[in-house]
C-alpha cells in the first residue's frame, strides 16, 4: 500500500507528531457529473441525483430543517414511540401545563381529562395503513382527547404559539422548579395528533373573568414551525377562567399499570391540593377529589450559581449582562456571590475587579473560570423548590391507598452539578394492600408521575438498596422488597437530570442517589418501630385472649377443688387476671 | 367535597357521558399580582416574579427557545452525556460526514484523525468548574481533535452553516442509505467545544483542485442557532481538495472498549474502501489501509412507499405536489405505484381519478389512506441501499483480526414499515482470537460502527438469539456465545430507527430482528462445517501421528519375534501403514 499522508493541518498546535510531508491522495477518475436534472433543489424526491457530485452541487442541495421535521422524524424522543404511550403522553403534557398554570396564578387546579372513540371510527373500514396489520384487533384506534382546566388561561395573541410551535414557551430559561421544562410536549402532541388523523387542535381559552372566551382551531406548519389558524372565533364559554384542548390522534387505549387512569391517580397523591375528573372511552367518570385546599408555595426563580456554570456560558453571560465591571457582574448575575466574594475571585484570578465586561477576552474568562471552585461558597438557595411536604404526602397516599400505616418525610435540599434538588418519600403500608407482590414504586418528577422505565431511575435502583430486612419487610438481594406497601418518591429540582428527552427515569447522579437512600431509610424506620410495635401488639392480644379463653375455667376448677365460696372464687380470678395482665405488659 | 364539575367543552363529540351542567369553580381570592419589575421578558434571571401571575404576565414570559440552547440543555441526546462519550462523538461526526462526502463525489476516502492534549492544558490549576472534584485525576482535560479528509469540500457560503448550524444538512429529507441524518452532529460537536472550552471552530475547506482553499473560525450564537463568523481568509493548503475541522473541547481519553481507536478500527472494517490514519494524544500513529479500491455502489434516493406514510403526511404531500389530478399525484410522487395501480386506489377510495388535488378534503384524504393498504403494492426499490458486500467484508475482517476462517453474509433487502433495509453479518473465528471469553460482537449501521447501549440493540438480541451451539460454539442459555469468535453486523436503511438520537442501538421491530436472525445463521452454518470439518481433520492428525509414531516400533518387534528379513520386514511395515492410512480415512 501507498505510504501517502495529509498533513495536521492546524499546524500551529504544539508538540503532537512530526509533521509528515503531505503528499496528494490519488482520487479515481470521478466521471463528470451529469447535469444536475431540472428544479434543482426542491428536495421533492423527484429529482434525479447524478452519480457523482461537486462541493457545489452538494451546497445546492444543503437545506434548514425544521425542528418539527426534526421531532416529527424522531417522536419517539418526545415519547410518541406506540399508540399506547401517545395517549398517555398527550394527557401528561396537557394535565402537566393545567397545574403549572393554575398554581403560577394562585388558583386550586380543576382539571377534567375525557378521552372517546371518534364518531367516523365505527365506519372505519381499514388499518393504519401499515399493510401487515390488516384486521389486527390490536391496530390503534382514533381516540378524541379533551383537557380541561379552570387556569388563568393564555392571551389570545399568544395561544397559536404556545399549542402550534415547538420551543416556545416561558419555563425553559428560568432556574425554578416547574412541570413543563422545555417548551415542546403540548404542541408535540397536537403535531402527533395531526399527523396520524389528520385534525386540527382546537383550543378554548379565557384569560380571565368577564374577558372574552376564543376558540382557536390550529394546524402546525411542520416546515416552519409556526401555527397555521384555521379558525379564531368568540365563544360562549361556561367556565370563568381557563384552557380546553382537544386532541384527535391515534391511539391504543389500555388499563392497568401505564394507564391514564393509573397516571392521574398518581397525579392526584402528587398534588394533593389539585381536583381530577377522568371520563374514560368506556364512559366510566372517576373522581379523585382534592385532599387540601392549600396552594403549595410558590418556588422561587433563581439565579445560576457559579460552581454548576460551564466556561461557554460564563462567556454567554459576559456578553448579555447588564453590568459594565467585572466585580459588579459577579455580584449582581449569580447566586451566593457577595461583593467580598466577588473580590476574591477577581484576585484569585488575577484580574482587576474594575476590568470592563466587554473587554474580557476568552483568557480571562478561562482564568476566571478556573478561579471559581477555589473560591468557598454558599449553597445556591432553595427557595426556587416546591416540596409537597410531609403532611400533604400523607393526605394524598391516605386518600388513594387503603392501607392503615402512612409515613412521609421531606429532606432537606441539597446540590447536584450547582442545581438545587431535594427528595420526599412516603409510605402506605398494611391494609388490604396486597402483601405476597414486590412493594409498588411511585416515582414523580417536579410532581409529574413517571411511568415508563421503571428499572432504569435512579428511585428504584435506591428502592432496591434500602435495608427494608431491617425493617421488617421481605426483601431478596438486589430485588424490590415485597410485602403489602406503596412507595412514594419525589424528586424536585430547578433541571431534572431525565435520561433521556421523554422524561421517564431520573440519571443516576451520585448525590441524588444519597439523598434518595437518606428519605427511604427514614421512612423505612418509622415503618419498622410501626411494624414491630404491631408485631408486639399482637402478641399481647393473643396473650390477653388466652386469659379470657381459660381463666374462667381455671376459677371453677380452684373453686371445686378448694371448695372456695363464690366471693372468694371472685377475688381470686380478680387477682388472677391482675397478675396475668402484668406478666402480659413487659 | 363539593360537587362541581366542569363541562367537556367540545360538545359536538358524539355519545360520550351525559353532560352534566358547570358550575364555576371556586377560585380562592389570588393577591393582586404585584407590578412586574422592570424589564420586562429579557429572561435573564433578574426579573423579580410577582407572586401570582395573570395570563398577560405569562404571556410576557413566553418566548421562543431556540434549538440550539435546546441542545446546549440537552446535550445527552446527542452523545454528549460525559467527557470520554465526548471526545467519541466528536470525532464520530466528523468521521461520519467525510466518509459520506467522499463516497458522493465518488472519491475514496483518506482521512486522518488527531487528538491532542491542548497545550495551556500544562499551566492548568484549577477543574472543570464542579466544586466537588478538586484534584481528581479523573477529572475531564482539554483536547484539540482535528479530522482532516481528502472529500470534495464544502463551498465557502455554505461552511459557516454547515459547521456553525444545527439541523441544517441535505441528508434529512432524501430516503436514501447515509451516514448523518440529521444535520445537527458536526455543529453540536463544535458547539460543546465552544461552551466547555470557549475555542471557536475551525474549518479549512478547498472544495476542488485548483481552487481556493478557505479558513474560517466560527463561534455558534446559541440564541439564534446560527453561525458567528470571527475570522473567514483564504490560505494556503497542500491538499487538492477536502475539508479540515478543529474542535477543541474538554474530554476524557480513554483506551480499549470505547476508545477512539476502537471506533477508527471498526470504521476500517465496515468501510474496506477508506484509509484511516490516527494520531492518539501520546503521539502513536496507527495506520488503517484501505483493503479495497473499489468505491461501493451509490445508493440511489427513492420516493415514499404508500405502505409507510402516514395521513398527515399524504395531506402535506397533497398540498406540496406539483401534479394536478390525483391519479398523476398518486403514480409520481410514490414509490411502486403505477398509473394503474393509481386507478385502483381512487376506486377503492371512491375518489374519481381526475379529481384536483388541491381540493382533497382531509375527509377524502382518510379515505384514500385507508384505501392504501387494500391494494397489493410490490416492495419499495433496494438500490436506495448500498450493502458492503461478501467480498469486502470479508477482506475488512481479514486485515483486522488474526483469525483463520472468514465467512460473510449479504441478505436481499426486506421492509419494515414502507422503509428499504438490508442486513449483513460476518464471522471471523480461530486463530488467535481468545477462545475463553464472550464473542466481539461489532455493530454497524449504515456503515457506522455502534460502541455504546450493545445489550439495548436488536443486533446483540439477534447474537444471543441465534443457536450457536448447532455450529459448535458454546453457548449457555440467553448469554452471547463463548469461542474465539467475531460477530460483525451491518444494518443498513434509508432510516435507521435508533433508540435514541445519539444512534446507539437498533429497535425491536419483528420484521428486523428476523433478518438479523437468518442472516446469523446462514454463517453459523458455515461456520458449523468448518468447524465440523477442522475437528476431522485433527482427529485423522492424531491418528496419522500415532502411526508413524508406533508402526515402525511394531515392525521390529514383528522382526524379531518371527525372524524377517530386512526386505520381508520393509514390505510388511509398508502393507500395514496402507492398510492403517486407509481405515483413517472414512
Amino acid at each position: 500500500m501507498d505510504e501517502k499522508q495529509q498533513l495536521n493541518l492546524f499546524a500551529a498546535e504544539p508538540a503532537g507528531p512530526p509533521a509528515v510531508r503531505a503528499v496528494p491522495v490519488p482520487v479515481p477518475a470521478a466521471p463528470a457529473p451529469a447535469a444536475a436534472g431540472g428544479n434543482g433543489g426542491n428536495g421533492n424526491g423527484r429529482r434525479k441525483v447524478p452519480a457523482h457530485l461537486t462541493a457545489e452541487d452538494m451546497g445546492a442541495q444543503q437545506r434548514e430543517i425544521s425542528v418539527t421535521e426534526f421531532f416529527t422524524k424522531n417522536r419517539h424522543l418526545l415519547g410518541f414511540d406506540n399508540p399506547s404511550k401517545a395517549l398517555l403522553t398527550t394527557v401528561k403534557e396537557a394535565v402537566d401545563n393545567s397545574l403549572d398554570a393554575a398554581e403560577e396564578a394562585g388558583i386550586l387546579p380543576d382539571i377534567r381529562v375525557d378521552i372517546k372513540p371518534l364518531a367516523e371510527q365505527a365506519e372505519r373500514l381499514g388499518t393504519n395503513g401499515k399493510a401487515a396489520d390488516n384486521g389486527d384487533p390490536n391496530a390503534p384506534q382514533r381516540f378524541v382527547v379533551t383537557v380541561t382546566d379552570n387556569g388563568p388561561g393564555v392571551i389570545r395573541t399568544q395561544v397559536p404559539k404556545v399549542f402550534g410551535k415547538l420551543l416556545y414557551g416561558s419555563k425553559f430559561h428560568r432556574l425554578r422548579q416547574s412541570r413543563g421544562q422545555q417548551g415542546i410536549g403540548i404542541s408535540a402532541a397536537g403535531m402527533y395528533g395531526q399527523l396520524t388523523t389528520g385534525y386540527a387542535t382546537e383550543i378554548i381559552s379565557r384569560p380571565g373573568k368577564g374577558k372574552p372566551a376564543h376558540r382557536f382551531e390550529i394546524f402546525i406548519n411542520t416546515q416552519k414551525n409556526s401555527p397555521d389558524i384555521l379558525s379564531d372565533d368568540v365563544v360562549e364559554w361556561p367556565n370563568e377562567s381557563g384552557v380546553a384542548i382537544k386532541i384527535t390522534l391515534e391511539a391504543r387505549y389500555q388499563r392497568g399499570g401505564h394507564s391514564v387512569e393509573e397516571y392521574l391517580r398518581n397525579c392526584a397523591v402528587a398534588n394533593p391540593h389539585a381536583r381530577f375528573v377522568y371520563s374514560s372511552p368506556e364512559g366510566e367518570e372517576t373522581v379523585f377529589e382534592r385532599a387540601t385546599e392549600d396552594l403549595p408555595v410558590q418556588p422561587r426563580e433563581i439565579k445560576p450559581h457559579p460552581y454548576g456554570v460551564e466556561l461557554g456560558m460564563l462567556i454567554k453571560m459576559l456578553k448579555s449582562t447588564q453590568c459594565t465591571k467585572l466585580r459588579a457582574f459577579l455580584a449582581s448575575d449569580f447566586s451566593r456571590v457577595s461583593p467580598a466574594l466577588a473580590s476574591e475571585i477577581c484576585d484569585q484570578a488575577g484580574i482587576s475587579q474594575n476590568a470592563w465586561v466587554s473587554r474580557i477576552s476568552r483568557e480571562e474568562a478561562d482564568k476566571l473560570y478556573q478561579a471559581i471552585p477555589k473560591v468557598k461558597l454558599r449553597r445556591p438557595p432553595t427557595d426556587c423548590l416546591a416540596p409537597i411536604g410531609e403532611a400533604a404526602i400523607e393526605a394524598g397516599l391516605r386518600k388513594e391507598f387503603p392501607a392503615d400505616f402512612f409515613a412521609a418525610v421531606t429532606r432537606e435540599p441539597s446540590v447536584y452539578r450547582g442545581n438545587p434538588f431535594l427528595v420526599e418519600a412516603g409510605i402506605a403500608y398494611g391494609g388490604t394492600l396486597a402483601g405476597d407482590e414486590p412493594v409498588r414504586v411511585i416515582r414523580f418528577a417536579n410532581r409529574v408521575p413517571l411511568l415508563y422505565q421503571q428499572s432504569a431511575c435512579a428511585v428504584t435502583k435506591a428502592v432496591v438498596q434500602a435495608p427494608w430486612r431491617n425493617y421488617g419487610v421481605q426483601q431478596s438481594k438486589e430485588s424490590l422488597p415485597v410485602g403489602p406497601l406503596v412507595v412514594f418518591v419525589h424528586f424536585a429540582s430547578v433541571w431534572v437530570p431525565f435520561t433521556s428527552e421523554s422524561k421517564e427515569a431520573v440519571a443516576h447522579y451520585p448525590e441524588i442517589l444519597k439523598e434518595l437512600r437518606l428519605a427511604l431509610q427514614e421512612c423505612g424506620r418509622k415503618l419498622g418501630i410501626h411494624i414491630s410495635r404491631r408485631r408486639r401488639e399482637a402478641d399481647a392480644e393473643k396473650k390477653k385472649s388466652y386469659i379470657e379463653m381459660y381463666l374462667p375455667h381455671v376459677s371453677i376448677a380452684l373453686r371445686e377443688i378448694l371448695g372456695l365460696s363464690e366471693p372468694q372464687e371472685k377475688q381470686t380470678f380478680e387477682k388472677l387476671v391482675r397478675i396475668l395482665e402484668r406478666s402480659r405488659k413487659p
